[in-house]
């Protein structure tokens, strides 16, 4: 029996089911940096410590353990399924006969770093910049994409002392695809507790990069806030409507507010000449989202969108305009579609298809 | 003080960390089934059970709690900043001063998935099909990207009661970019042990999905093997050079391989009519990467390639033969450069650019 075991980063993040694995194992084999992380779990058992690289050669020894009776655990770092040992393990277990294997999952270092970082996580993607094993042809592919499908992106060892062009490639990526002001967290884990960092891509050095960081690289949406990076889903808060939105979405309703600036009013231009003034009032209001420039006054229940221009941009009202016309019939749509509108802001701020929510 | 505390998803997935968190709490607020999961470790605690879909009013009640000075832990499914209550909290708290907020990680769903079904993963994305926050175009879209870049892909909430046509593009979107026989892993946690099946995507029905799957959808060099999903990464496995191959490599390093079909040959054709031959042994056997159609032969150390051709059809040796040339300039670089060739190898599978490895 070969137990796969995930050790996760540190012993608070280890699970009950890898600790009861190890102690009912007779041989432990693993990357001597992660044995060390269990020493005193393992003091009354064979141990067999590999340096990295000698990946198949530990796969094997489980194997040949095995095969002799033994119960052995294989131990990974983070999750053994995340570029850890349950690959190289399948990869050559079916020269045998009978093996059996269990994976035990762990913390894996994205989830490990995000929870560091604050919330950074929506649908994500988790790529490895390591070439040993794969073409830099195919880590470039993966990131552009991930990148223009405005994936956050966790990145595994993203500088090693000898590779540091898939590091160059890797930030030249974003730059391209994102922009160089893409925030990008960094938790080193060669500190305890690790070591937490914000930067724009601009500004990500390799001085601040090893092989023991995991990176969370930032959408569209992501923000920085009292030092968590955090990207929003947009959940619904409830709220009452202001009677000055309530008298602007009657009019709206009724068709009488006109598309564009208005100059007929006596406070244009509020933000700037050109502004567009059919949302006078934010039909998402409270949205609790910072990605434009909102943000809760501390201390108060207000969302205060002072720094939000977005809803009088062009291109957002030529985007909104039109579904909200067909979503809101009379102003307390703007309550009970709340989630809907929500979406469709999402939609027109990250340029998809407002109509298919 | 909030505890954000993924608790996995079932007791033996539970951290160290998570236990002591929730030990040292006063008030435990969480979704119903989720507290019932850890029911024992609770007792003598407040407990505050909401239904799905309240997770401001979840959030907002931890804050009041620990602004009163409690110490407050807040339950996740799984690790709590994927699709969890990190989120949530964070889109809500800088409302308030001083309050204090540990996230737990926890062990997340395509980690559990992924170590039930075998070793899937490689470099993955992880997307949700809720569109309750998220418009459709937007998943469809992050869905087509990553199939396009070759990740894997872990499907978090596939399906639920009220909403189907999520599900219905999400597969359709697989068969449009991957074709019909994509490998698609289900673990189903609605039983105990889980519920693993591996199936086409052609063959992914509704009546195997609810919301209480994870789905692993497989890329481009994805196989099964004894009823496990398994991506390879391709480690190096050691192996003397075949004498015939030997023979093979001296020719071919001297310029005396022709290019193309070798009709002089007396085995022609020993695989189809119209076959190349320039690599008559294979240059990086053994490969250990089922995913061409090669296989351990059980209880012998022998790795049979006779199920895999694609090491004789024309585009693959039109792309590996320039860069091959390159390479090996000696027949023993066969065993000294194969970390390189497994890569040459990778990236001509996946129609990578072969020049940069």
């Amino acid at each position: 029996m070969i137990n796969v075991i995930g050790i996760g980063q540190k012993r608070e993040n280890m699970t009950l089911g890898a600790i009861k694995a190890i102690e009912e194992s007779d041989v432990i084999i693993g990357y001597k940096k992660y044995i060390s992380q269990i020493e005193d779990l393992i003091s009354d058992k064979e141990v067999i410590k590999k340096g990295m690289g000698d990946e198949i050669y530990r796969a094997e020894m489980a194997i040949q353990k095995s095969l002799d009776g033994q119960t052995v655990s294989l131990i990974s770092s983070g999750d053994p399924g995340v570029f850890g040992m349950a690959n190289v393990l399948y990869q050559i277990v079916s020269k045998y006969e009978n093996v059996e294997i269990n994976v035990y999952p762990g913390v894996s270092a994205v989830n490990y770093a995000s929870d560091i970082l604050g919330a950074p996580l929506n649908d994500f993607a988790a790529i490895s910049l390591s070439n040993i094993l794969t073409p830099l042809s195919e880590i470039e592919k993966k990131l552009r994409y991930a990148l223009e499908a405005n994936l956050i992106i966790a990145i595994y060892n993203p500088l090693s002392k000898t590779r540091r062009e898939p590091f160059k490639r890797f930030k030249q990526c974003v730059i391209d695809v994102k922009g160089e002001d893409t925030l990008i967290g960094v938790v080193d884990s060669t500190y305890e507790p690790a070591k937490k960092t914000i930067v724009k891509v601009k500004d990500l050095t390799e001085d601040i990069v090893n092989m023991s960081c995991t990176l969370i690289v930032g959408n569209d949406l992501t923000y920085q806030q009292d030092n968590n990076l955090i990207t929003p889903r947009g959940y619904v808060i409830r709220s009452d409507i202001h009677p000055l939105s309530q008298n602007h979405y009657e009019k709206f309703v009724n068709g009488e507010v006109a598309h564009g600036p208005n100059r007929d009013c006596e406070f244009y231009p509020c933000h700037w000449d050109g502004q567009y003034c059919d949302f006078c009032y934010c039909p998402f209001y409270p949205c609790g989202d910072s990605s434009t420039g909102g943000e809760w006054i501390k201390g108060k229940n207000v969302w205060n969108c002072k720094e939000c221009n977005w809803l009088h941009e062009k291109n957002a009202v030529e985007c909104l305009r039109e579904p909200l016309e067909n979503l809101i019939t009379e102003v307390d749509d703007l309550k009970s579609k709340k989630k809907t509108l929500l979406k469709l802001r999402r939609a027109c701020l990250l340029k998809n298809n407002p109509n298919d929510l």
